[in-house]
């Protein structure tokens, strides 16, 4: 079972924006990554410091900070002290446990969703948890881990491909949704190859560890909506106008991704659909399989039962037993026998029982 | 398992508007069909060069361009760049994994939905998809494959049958919607013909087979019905006037349409809970197949149990076992067995155990 | 199975309005009859020639002119000609396979339903289509049989009993929905009674057929729940003024068949979970007895097994058993299984195993 | 199975406002009692004749004219014609089979709803219909029954305790529906010490009529949710300000009661999910206790089979079997039966499959 | 089952404030804790008389009246009485069966909510019910019992710790709601740690007890679920600037206690599929383990019935069969018996019947 809850029991009665790291866990030092653009002039800087920031506060153009590593909590709060951000989305952005969701503010809007990976090893699948803010032209975007899903969109920035850098941070936030949109399809893709691998083992010969196998697809599939469905109203709430930071050319864009977590959802709950019929197959399966086998033996007995019978008559020590003194009787007797079991065979066979 | 997601793993962080191919996919040169008509004209050209389209752009009366083979992508592309149509669109138009939607945009609509076809040879259900483009009088349709699913609709134009030839473009954009929704229900038919066939099955000799073929139609109904809701919502919208571009008159015809996806919508859910329905008679019908044998089996046992015991009895060995000497005593046990076996079939029988 | 969709496979591409036979169909001559009737008063004619209802169109007082027989298809067209109705509304009135709806048109609204009977003989429940028109204050009714349902109104339109004469067509219109309203009731009467039979069967001894009939009413009150959901949106708008030619004092009438059709939907919304309920202990009976069946004839096998074994035992050929040559080594023996049956018989009802 | 439905078959086409009893049913003569009261002053008046409750029309303070027995239509009828109440109301609060609702009308609101009792032997749940009629200060109350349930209310307004003698005819209302109310947790109640006993049942010793006491249960929960939905939309409407008789002030106590129906809906939900879960439990519990017998038997029955095997090796009659002439032939054959029946019980324990 | 109804047998018809103890319940003195604050004060005072509580009517800064034992219902009363709340709410207050809700007065808002303890000895969950009462600066708070939920919030007062001095009473109010909802996280991951060890267990070998504890589970998991729902609904309101005595500048804290509350909401949900998953892996499991054995057995019982029947074929007594006189006919017969059993048993292990 994945472990869904972490643990809030040192958080009870905390005031709004306390943060901590878990017990256990080990602060990393963030990395932040700064890129400058517009029509004209392209940047990228790595800074050290988080105080370093500050001059970015007022810049022109659109100004993407990158920050990975969200257990470096003292660069975090330093960030968020510098742009003025409320206490409660520090806390959001640092506790890893949050539901997708979208906070308006005034001057900015914080939004947090998740990123999923799948392991190379295990092939489980990992929940990263993003979150970014949007304050005019500025966007900053906090990542729990090191990741390559944004160079694509570093590439296109760099290179002035298509409309990137004539636009303005509303369009780099649409581009970096679209990334993490477009992730899912690539997880989506693993999940239908194992349903499919899964379905066939279930119809060929179907074992103890496929109802495992399908319990867990379940559950990362309740996962999966879970995390999409809030989502996809964060978009829909920015394809539809309702966010004033998201400009009138940026909501067709806004649509698309719209359509695409639409598309991801429908796809999960046909999958979920699925997998519930898979599962009255594989217990029907693994019942005609066993059913077949005590049928198969059942018969076996059923048909030495009266032969049994028959030696045992003849097995008895009655004086007066006149065919024990025949001379055909043995060969009669074991004759009575094959014609029984013959005849049985028949029966069952045109009963289709075998 | 129907292959749902087309991989886009390719795509992730590409720029909107990016088309491509699918890898193994072959491209094939569209075919591009003009057709310009009003009340009084009508010409039907084939052209081949995407560029002369352009003519037709400020062409009075209706004009309806239909394009077979979205894999041609410069000739789409080239089309889209004519009509001026968004990138996104363009994306939309080739990505052949779209759902069912409509989005307006300024002087034109884009909408998408599928077409159905059941392939001859497998009976399997094919999907096509269909993209639309109304812009004032001009209607662009975009098809994955050849079809002469349109040919009424062209033959009317010619012969001047009914109202198209009085009406806009918005009347063949519903014209061509009809002719995809009465199609649904050819295939509707034979998904009904094919559970009458299952249930006819099921109720009379359930086979393991059985259960598969219902998965298979359940698996039909679920995609059916997810291709169904949405394309009810387009053809709401511009039943309920949402839509700008489709005009008052027309607004009828387009409820009609409304009126046959709820039918086909309505067909699929109670296909469904039919279909639920058919597997507790074919879990049922095996579960009694199976009892039924097992009890004709025990109950032989159970018969030859006592006898065998009594050829047991007079098969031991003591030297002072009265019964063994008596002249009748060989007939009597036989008797005796035939009485006990005849009690307890007629106590079977009278319990009605089979 | 119910047979659910109506071939419209040569129906795709048709222009709207198109209207045609099903194959294999006969075309019966439609049986116009047509009451007129105001405060002061009433008469009633039947005409051969469609063409005879167009001096009923300017006619004062309520006319109501009641169509048998909607294959006659031209007469319908006529008629639809004559009051000037859209072609699309012709279309649906003579195709049998509409769902329950409600169009308003400039002048005048289309409404239609379906009417179940109860076939006499095989008691299954027979569906026909009713088409209303209300035009002014004329009632244009299309029947596909000649039904005795509407005779109780003609009654009280001509004996003036009730408000009937003095209210207008939208009265009428009303009074004819209730009839048709109240004879569901007819319907789920007998469905109620059909349930208790089944019941009391699945109760006592269920056998296979129970399943059968089980779902055979299932899928009738899937079909049923079908139907009216969208009468009762139908009525609901007439009863809350969604429709101006529902004049005002005719709401709280359509209010109370809209209650009525509440009713019926609720009632076969618990029909559909008893009967849920009754599959459970159908299953559950069919199991019971099965059970009860296995254990009785184990019980007697396991009775009977070591006695078997004593049997064999003194039935081996060693030549030194002392127990062979006692004396009283027989009935001992004898005695020794007697003691172990008994033991055995007891422990089980102990344990309460029979 | 409760019956539902009464019969309306006679009623199809009737008029509104007919009136009838149901074949079988004997009419009652109505009791009729009247309280008049406002702050200072107080009576009670029983009347035989419904004439008399003319004189109460416009008497000044707060009437609550409480009619016991709704089967003495000639009563019902006068008094409705005395107040001008709409003849569908009239019809309304005969029928008993009416669903809970709440109708406006010039002057005057229409509800009725539901009084549940448990009938003492049968601990059955008897389902009453109540209806109310207020009109201005004027409260009208039907019931099927006599009852004592409205006596405390008789007694609050006699000793004039609490509020009810100080506001008027909607405050009366509001104390009805809460007595109404108030009762349905009496009912609840029960059905928790059901439920309660049955669990016990179910995980003690599953017997094969608990299953239809839990059927009946569930039964019973449908119905009670059946009745509860609509009473809650009643009461909310009243709460909510939407009912115009019903006074600002009142509204707070109606919320009172519309937050108790909500607690009854929610219980009833809860017991239903419970009652799911109950029958997973017996299915289980049944299936254990099948499961255990049928393993004792089997592991009797395959302990004897190899033994009795060996007595049959020793039981052929070949002339040269070495094993029969040895000294101590029997006895080893004896000892390696125990040693095999030995070895084999320990198997089985160690595997823990008894 | 856990208890879900408080008898309120007798309490139908009461007038509405009647407040009394359930019977069997001892009523303990409350404790009353008053603590008031503002930017530069703050005091906490401990009063015996709840009539002390009259002179914090007025008082400037914020007042936090907290009253631990709400069946002590004089105090109750006098405080209700003081603060001139309705008797509505006073009934509410003491009758611990109220489901969550929020009503506004005028003047002030009641809200009550469950807080949640795990029991330490038994590790069930006990429900408390909570009231606040918010009017102007000054919160009212009452507790079922004692307990420590709130002693960081105090600290927090005492230490002025982040704003809860600098703002008023609805932020106290924010506070305590915040403090009872992170409390639910510690109830959540105490059942993930339980669904974790049922899941170990179910998966390694299945007892019946799991199938109790599973559903024991699921229900506290309808319980939580029911209780959360309108305390969602209570903070959303509250959130959403729709209850005036809530400022706006805590708007944005409500919000985030609703977000917490969406993720217990969904988290439940998650654990109720879960828990319906295990369901089907537990039953799925036992049957497994019932297979196996019931295999193992037949198998055995196959194999040794066909060697019986040659045992019984020699053991008859015919006097002319030519093999009993053979010098290798038992050691043939032995072989063959060997031969037959190898070859089954290589046949069953071929077919991977064991």
């Amino acid at each position: 079972m994945r472990k869904i809850v972490t643990s809030r029991s040192s958080h009870v009665g905390a005031p709004p924006g306390t943060v901590s790291l878990k017990s256990g866990e080990k602060s990393r030092p963030a990395r932040i990554n700064i890129i400058q653009y517009d029509k004209d002039k392209y940047s990228s800087t790595e800074i050290k410091d988080a105080a370093q920031c500050r001059r970015y506060r007022e810049a022109s153009g659109v100004t993407w900070i990158n920050i990975d590593g969200i257990s470096d909590i003292p660069t975090i709060t330093e960030v968020c002290r510098i742009f003025e951000i409320h206490p409660l989305v520090l806390e959001d952005i640092i506790n890893i446990n949050q539901r997708p969701k979208m906070d308006e503010y005034e001057g900015y809007i914080y939004l947090t969703t998740k990123m999923l990976y799948e392991e190379e090893k295990t092939r489980n699948i990992l929940i990263e948890q993003l979150s970014f803010i949007l304050m005019g032209d500025t966007v900053i975007s906090f990542q729990e881990r090191e990741g390559d899903i944004f160079s694509p969109i570093r590439e296109r920035i760099e290179q002035d491909i298509g409309f990137i850098r004539k636009r303005g941070g509303d369009y780099l936030l649409y581009a970096l949704l679209d990334a993490v949109v477009d992730n899912y399809f690539v997880i989506i893709e693993n999940i239908e190859d194992n349903m499919q691998a899964l379905e066939n083992s279930v119809l060929k010969e179907p074992r103890n560890s496929d109802l495992r196998r399908l319990q867990h697809l379940k559950n990362d599939l309740v996962f999966l909506r879970r995390y999409m469905w809030p989502t996809r109203d964060i978009v829909g709430r920015m394809a539809h106008g309702d966010v004033s930071l998201i400009k009138g050319e940026t909501h067709v864009f806004m649509r698309d991704v719209y359509d695409h977590t639409m598309q991801v959802i429908e796809t999960i709950e046909t999958f979920q659909e699925i997998a519930t019929g898979m599962l009255d197959i594989y217990l029907s399966s693994l019942n005609n399989r066993m059913n077949a086998i005590m049928k198969f033996l059942t018969i076996i007995a059923t048909i030495f039962i009266p032969l049994t019978f028959i030696t045992g008559i003849y097995g008895m020590n009655f004086h007066y037993m006149p065919e024990l003194g025949w001379r055909w009787g043995y060969p009669v007797a074991l004759s009575l026998m094959l014609i029984i079991a013959v005849v049985m065979i028949v029966y069952f066979k045109k009963k289709k029982w075998f």
